[in-house]
C-alpha cells in the first residue's frame, strides 16, 4: 500500500482538487466519505477509481470493505494531517473514495422522471434523490442553477441512493424536459395557482414531476410548459411546506395510484 | 431602550442560561433568533417575553416588526460582541426573542395526533412539526428520549410551525398515548413486519400516527401498543427513507382520505 506523506504527491493534489465543483466536472470525478458510503458505492457497482485510507484507519478496512476488496482496487493510504485537508465534516471516519461520475444514459423508456428546478439546499436535494430512489424514479433532470449534485452535503444526505438513478443536468433550453413532454409525459408543477389537490390528479401514467426552489417556487418558463398544475392542501393553514416533503408526498401518490386495486 | 454592555447584566446572564435544555425546562423559557421567527412569534400571538437586539440591528426593528411592537414589549439593546454570545448561528441577524412555553393543554378533541418516539435528529424533529402543523395535526406527543424542540435547529426547522401546535412530552408509562388509545384512537405505527402498505390503511377517524427513531424506528413498547402497522412500499429498492419523509407521506395519505369524495 502506497503511503502519501507530502503534499507534493501529486495524488494528493489531485484529489484535493476535486473538492471545487468545476474541477468536478472537468474530471468527471467526486469525492465520497465514510465507511457507510464507500459500503454503499461497492454495493451499487459503481466505478471506484481509488480510495485514500488515513493511517489511523487502515485496521478498519477488514471489518467494513473485506468482501468488496479485491486486487484491482486500488488503495492509498495518507497521513492524518493530510487526510484532513481532503474531506470537509468535522468528525472525519479515515475513509473516502473518488468515484467516476454515473454515466448512465437517460432513458426514457420508464413512466416516472422527476425535474428539480433551481433548487438550492444540498440536503434538500439529497433526500428528494433517496425518496426517488425508493419510490421507483427511474431519473432526475436539475435545471441550469439547481446546486451541484456531488456537493458533499448532497451526496451524504441520499445516504447511497445517488449510485443507483440516473442524475442529468439539463440544458438553457430544457432540452431534456422537451424530449421527455414530446414523448407523451404529463409534466406535473406544484403551484399555488390552482384549485386541483394532488391527490385529484390522474398520476398514472408517463409523469415528469418537478419541483422548484425553496424561496420561488418552479420558475415560470418550467410552469409555461406544464400540462397539469397541483397543490398541496394545508388543512392546518401553515405557510409552506419544505420542498423535500411536498416532492415526497407527491411521488408516493404517484406510487399509490401505480398500485393495482 | 435599555443598553447592555456588561456580561455582569442579570437580564444578560438569564438569557444564556437559556443555552442549556436544562435551564429552558426549569424556566419554561426559550430562546428563538432572527427577524423571520420573531414575527413568526408574533403573528401566532405566542407570548414574547422579551427582545434583544444587537446595537448594529436596532435600525431594523421598525421595518421588520413595526406592526407588532407596543409600549408592553421589552426591548433592550445589547452590544454586539455580547449578543453572539447569546446565539448559535453563524451568520446572526441580531435579534432573538425569549418566549414563554407553549402552555396549551393537549386536549383530545381532535382526530389527529402526531407520537414521535424517541427522535434524535433536531431537523428532522422541526420538518415534522412543520408538516404536521401544515397537515393540520392537533397535537405532537413526544416520548421520553426524544430530542428537545427548544433546540435552536429544531425551532429553525419548524419555520415557525412550533407557535401554533401543542407539544407534550411523555412520561416513561405513555400515560399520554395511551390517554388517547382508550378514547378510541387508532395507534398506527410504521413497520417492516407488515405486509400492509400505508394507504391501504384505514386513516380516517382518530388516529395517533408514530413515528420512531432514525437507526432503531418505532420502540418495542410502542409496538406493543399498536393498533395497526403500516409500511411504505419502496418500489425503487432503496434501503429506508429520511424520518420526515416517512412521517410526511403518511400525514398526506390521512389528509387525502379525509377529503369527501
Amino acid at each position: 500500500m502506497i503511503f502519501i506523506e507530502s503534499k507534493e504527491n501529486s495524488l494528493f493534489k489531485n484529489t484535493k482538487k476535486l473538492k471545487e465543483r468545476k474541477n468536478r466536472n472537468k474530471t468527471s470525478k467526486y469525492i465520497i466519505e465514510g465507511f457507510r458510503l464507500v459500503q454503499e458505492a461497492f454495493k451499487a457497482k459503481v466505478h471506484v477509481d481509488y480510495l485514500i485510507v488515513a493511517e489511523d484507519a487502515v485496521n478498519k478496512i477488514d471489518e467494513f470493505l473485506g468482501e468488496y476488496i479485491n486486487e484491482e482496487i486500488k488503495i492509498y493510504k495518507i497521513a492524518a494531517n493530510l487526510f484532513k485537508e481532503l474531506i470537509s465534516t468535522e468528525n472525519p471516519q479515515g475513509i473516502l473514495a473518488v468515484i467516476n461520475m454515473n454515466a448512465r444514459i437517460l432513458n426514457s423508456d420508464g413512466d416516472f422522471y422527476l425535474l428539480c428546478d433551481k433548487l438550492q439546499d444540498p440536503g434538500n436535494l439529497g433526500t428528494i434523490i433517496r425518496t426517488a430512489h425508493a419510490a421507483g424514479v427511474q431519473g432526475i433532470i436539475l435545471t441550469k442553477g439547481t446546486v451541484d449534485i456531488y456537493n458533499e452535503k448532497t451526496i451524504r444526505s441520499t445516504m447511497g441512493s445517488i449510485f443507483y438513478i440516473p442524475i442529468h443536468y439539463d440544458d438553457e433550453n430544457f432540452s431534456l424536459a422537451n424530449e421527455l413532454k414530446e414523448k407523451g409525459f404529463n409534466l406535473v408543477v406544484t403551484s399555488l395557482d390552482t384549485d386541483k389537490n394532488f391527490f385529484q390528479a390522474d398520476l398514472r401514467g408517463k409523469v415528469l414531476l418537478t419541483v422548484g426552489n425553496e424561496g420561488n417556487g418552479v420558475s415560470s418558463e418550467v410552469l409555461d410548459m406544464a400540462d397539469t398544475k397541483v397543490k398541496i392542501p394545508m388543512p392546518g393553514n401553515a405557510e409552506s411546506l419544505n420542498v423535500a416533503i411536498a416532492a415526497s408526498v407527491i411521488m408516493y401518490e404517484k406510487v399509490r395510484q401505480n398500485q393495482p386495486k
